[in-house]
């Protein structure tokens, strides 16, 4: 095994973005349970983002979600931002929260819903000019609920043709990121429903779009690390959307659900160079702390992941070819299960102390006292939340 | 296979119950549509509910979900279900949707959460002993989102000290009816997941606790048959509540996801003596039409109900057992998919007109212009929904 | 609804592919139980093939499976075929079954076991170009049962170059069909897993490299018909393996555990244009008859095919489309469903019988005395089987 | 969290049977892979298990399989077990391997199959009687293919009877330990499929009569640890079958797919008592090493199982409870959650040192020349395998 000491300069320039909307309310079709202290607007949540990559220095951006998080000046977001200690990330699109989209937006038979939906997303392309963000995520809730209810072909060419309006738009630095989701918020079928839909989807369109694998996004049983490892082979893992899950898109913390899959997702990673100082890999959370805080939900998030990749980092390649050479199975796993057993919380929490950050950042965000000054100070307003 | 003809003296029997929240708006955690028409309070949900009895006269009562038909009165509702031609059935109990349940209700660990639910189920009782319900459906949002979160068999003694409780309370004609679900809102463990659990807590409280079986809270690939079948074995199946699945609880039209799998049931339910004269078991739906029209939708339910009964009901007992005792797996299998192969729909639009109904409900809902009124009548006030 | 004889141009026009092995003995890892009458080499399972197609006039051609159907004279097998009014159809690799395959095959790390898989498949054309058949069909056993067995990007990059070869081999006229299966008899990782993964490699091969989707090797909830509406648009749909299942490779009978899932499947092959005379889409059996009878299980498999394909050529997809544009999701789902419950098998009856066929093929099998004969026959000798 | 001094004496109680088939070749349909050194017969076997006991002190008994297992002289086999140090535990029926029992075995509509299989377990209660085991373990493959090919309850009947006939036969201090399992071989229905079928015959034949819970024989997304406390809690829970899945019942290493699932299992098991010395829960292996090497394989396994006892007996009970009393749903899984991460390895290889034991059973095992000697010596015969 390598020695924790040889995964610090991977450690080192890990970022993992936050998404606004997390520290805001959420929950389930069936309650919206809310909580003390949650933001009433993109600047509150900002703060809130900031803790956690002050307590971690892992968490240097921020996503939006539009309009969740419009605002009149994207400047003076950004400057707020850059005030608390981080950046604006990527933009997230959202045509699912107007009347209009009930049967879609991108691949809707309308075209006067369709120009609408494409529009939304070229003024979040104008924002990204504004905020200088080089990401646009796209997730449709496009779908069907009963078979029969729309022509499913006819929609992939829709599709298509806005996405090609939408990717010429863009500029030389900027990608569009194209999600894939198996269902929900559609029940029967869904119009990217998979990474090889949203692959050819990217391949059409050109080397600047690419697909983003959100974790809780997959039929059952579907083996996500050999997913990972096809889309960085083919160049066109674009960006994560962490989070873990038991059933369907649960959104629960990264980890959190099996932790082992993670490790080899992380490994994957690592292998297909995903962590290499020239990958363009975004990583980011998209979770829901529905019942837990969220600040803290995120620093555990942000902790899980680095864990995992110290982990991951830990693997000793060269023994693993051995054993595979050899046709030892059960040495093979072992180099493997190996890292995954070894306990670097210890390690990371000394090398925390040693740039300047608590060695545990939870215990410090309990000690700060910003949970209990936000719940006294954020009194009126509307607290934030998906608005659904 | 059996006449037509010989299943009628079953089917004129049949009656499905329509719940009053089928009626309202709902969606999911993404965005709730809204539509035209929709009912305001209790009164107008059953004057809906109404609608599909009176076309269909498969849907005698309505299920009524508490605090969302809570009314000052519940004689006056009453009299106004006889006046609509209808009656007032099932009490859903409802304790997810206040912040004190944030985790859990019957399970709670705080001993006043766990009263509080206890008092809100009793309060239904009250409300049974009112509307004269011979049911109360108790479904548990209770469960974790994360291991560790609480102790799952201590939260097993409480739910069985809770159920108790409210059994002891029961008249002599009434029944609890414990359903059971496998996720969500809970997204690691749910305190009563399988038919399994439901079926020990009923046995522990008396003969008149029941199962109820929701077609769609099963893990991916339950034999659903199977549960209807070893239930009804076993003398506890209380209830269906009807609806379809592609993924998780997608709440789709009853037989739109799979309609072999509505007739394997509903075979089951036949062999099982369910659709005898004296037989208890209660068929409700429970579905949500997100996207389509809710009357209709209904509509469309209580039809694919009655036509995949009539399909069970064709199947010849005689030439199953004789192919099984024959060994003839292709011959038995033959037997079956007679039945569901053939169209009974011209033989139930033709027995409908004996009977004084529309042959074509749908189509006479069309025409009757409700939905036109309503949607003309009912402007202003709050439509109703989940309130979630 | 179109009406039947709208159908009938189409339906007169439709092969299915029947699987040699079929007819031979199979089973589970707990046992394969024999039958009497089981064929003892390829011409013997040609001769079982023929009756089906004699039977039904749906399958005119059996695929071969290599080495399982390795005979001395091709010519003579074609001949034999060609005498019993059927044809010698697509070339089925088995790079499973030698003991130097336990770690994989065209990925296997070691060179020498890879050339040695390699020249088998290349043996395969040798037996096409012979038989004249047009498709080469991989299915690949290659896979890892544990995490860290082997190098998932490596084998990628091996089964490229492997692939490669192959196709270089094949002339202007062969298509090189690759089938993808989500595990078995790997359980942690497979090489070909999904339809991304098999439609990479084809579109680096070439334009006569084309995907085959057995309808059992998917995870559970895929929403299979979007896949084949997915592989029809991008022109890289070959070949259909069809079997059903409720549970994993179960290999039963197509049609007989979701029928209604091969409705949809129909329906998007027949929207697609796979049904049009221009189609190069085939259509094959690959089911095991485990513990029923082999003749008669393969007829009803074609007839289910058959039945299901007039029910999607029923579709009114004028009346679909103006559905879909009113947005009336449960007018366009009852189009659909009125196609899928209308019951065809009258008028196929009468269809097959102005044809020359009979009514019903399996009771004509019955009749027949074939299964007798070669129960009686067919003593001594090895039966078939996998050979596993 | 507790210390790992505070696990030793429950680590120490821990007993883990082995299979005497796990030192037999295995494979999937598709092939059965050989290996080297494989015994030959029962007193072979033994010895190999024996190999695992000696190694890592956690494996004293050993399983048998009848007929596989099946010997002229038990005495004299259970005579050799104690001279290899260790003895013969839990007899295994096999009513899946004779042609008879194509359509099941003790649910088989035929009184003479039926009488068969009933005559075959109490058979394996005379050997019981003779190896001095308490334990029989009933595994049915009885189930069926195709829906209709069988009555689902006059099936449940027949086995309530058979069970009924085989409870009597037993002796006041043996156990009918019935196993669950969700499919295969059958692939429609099973005749036991779930905990709740298992649960409810033995609920009717007594209290000797306990369930076996096999970690791959659930549906996907069981909750398993669940069903482990309910059963504990229901004092229902007789044995373990041990083993790990990605897909269906893949029979890998446990702890291998998922180590946080068998960490939440041993969690539940502490919690309820199943490690307390008044326990009466047997764990045991049932794993197929197809393509690793077999006594490595399971030397791996019990030193999983064990690793995972020690991290669950880790857990700090008290702070758990008052994360959960304090609703901290982050503190509460922090709390599981670090004992999971603990590296357990090496306090657990001093301690083995500590008691006489090898600090690397695995190395131990290589070290030895055991494989090579037996490689060498077992020429000729027929290795042992599953017979199928």
């Amino acid at each position: 095994m390598r020695a924790f000491s040889q995964t610090t300069e991977d450690l080192a320039r890990q970022e993992i973005e936050l998404p606004s909307w997390a520290f805001g309310n959420s929950g389930t079709r069936f309650k919206v349970f809310t909580q003390r202290g949650i933001p009433r607007d993109p600047f509150e949540k900002i703060a809130d983002a900031a803790q956690v990559h002050r307590l971690t220095g892992l968490a240097p951006s921020v996503a939006l979600h539009i309009p969740w998080d419009l605002v009149d000046d994207f400047d003076k977001l950004g400057e707020h931002a850059r005030d608390n200690g981080v950046r604006l990330g990527t933009i997230n699109t959202n045509t699912f929260q107007d009347d209009d989209y009930m049967f879609g937006s991108l691949c809707h038979v309308d075209q006067r819903v369709r120009a609408k939906a494409i529009s939304h997303v070229l003024g979040c392309v104008d924002i990204m000019d504004a905020t200088g963000s080089r990401d646009l995520k796209i997730w449709l809730p496009d779908g069907l609920n009963y078979p029969g209810q729309a022509d499913l072909r006819d929609r992939q060419e829709r599709l298509a043709d806005a996405l090609g309006q939408i990717y010429a738009r863009l500029a030389a630095h900027q990608r569009l990121v194209l999600e894939y989701k198996l269902f929900e918020p559609a029940f029967y079928a869904t119009d990217v429903p998979d990474w090889g839909t949203a692959y050819v989807h990217c391949l059409a369109l050109g080397e600047r779009a690419v697909v983003c694998l959100d974790t809780g996004h997959h039929a059952p049983h579907t083996n996500i690390e050999f997913i990972v490892m096809q889309l960085l082979r083919l160049g066109r893992l674009g960006a994560f959307d962490f989070n873990s899950r038991f059933y369907a898109d649960d959104d629960l913390i990264v980890g959190a659900a099996d932790p082992f899959q993670l490790f080899r997702i992380m490994t994957e990673v690592v292998r297909g160079g995903g962590c290499d100082e020239s990958s363009e890999v975004t990583f980011m959370l998209d979770q829901c702390h529905n019942i837990e805080a969220k600040i803290p939900g995120q620093i555990r998030s942000v902790l899980n992941v680095q864990e995992m990749t110290a982990r991951a980092l830990l693997v000793d390649r060269a023994a693993l070819a051995e054993a595979e050479r050899a046709g030892d199975v059960l040495a093979a796993n072992a180099v493997l299960m190996d890292a995954f057993y070894t306990d670097v919380r210890a390690d990371l929490a000394a090398w925390r102390e040693s740039r300047g950050l608590p060695a545990d950042p939870l215990a410090a965000f309990r000690a700060s006292g910003y949970a209990e000054r936000v719940a006294a100070e954020r009194v009126g307003g509307t607290q934030a939340g998906w608005g659904a």
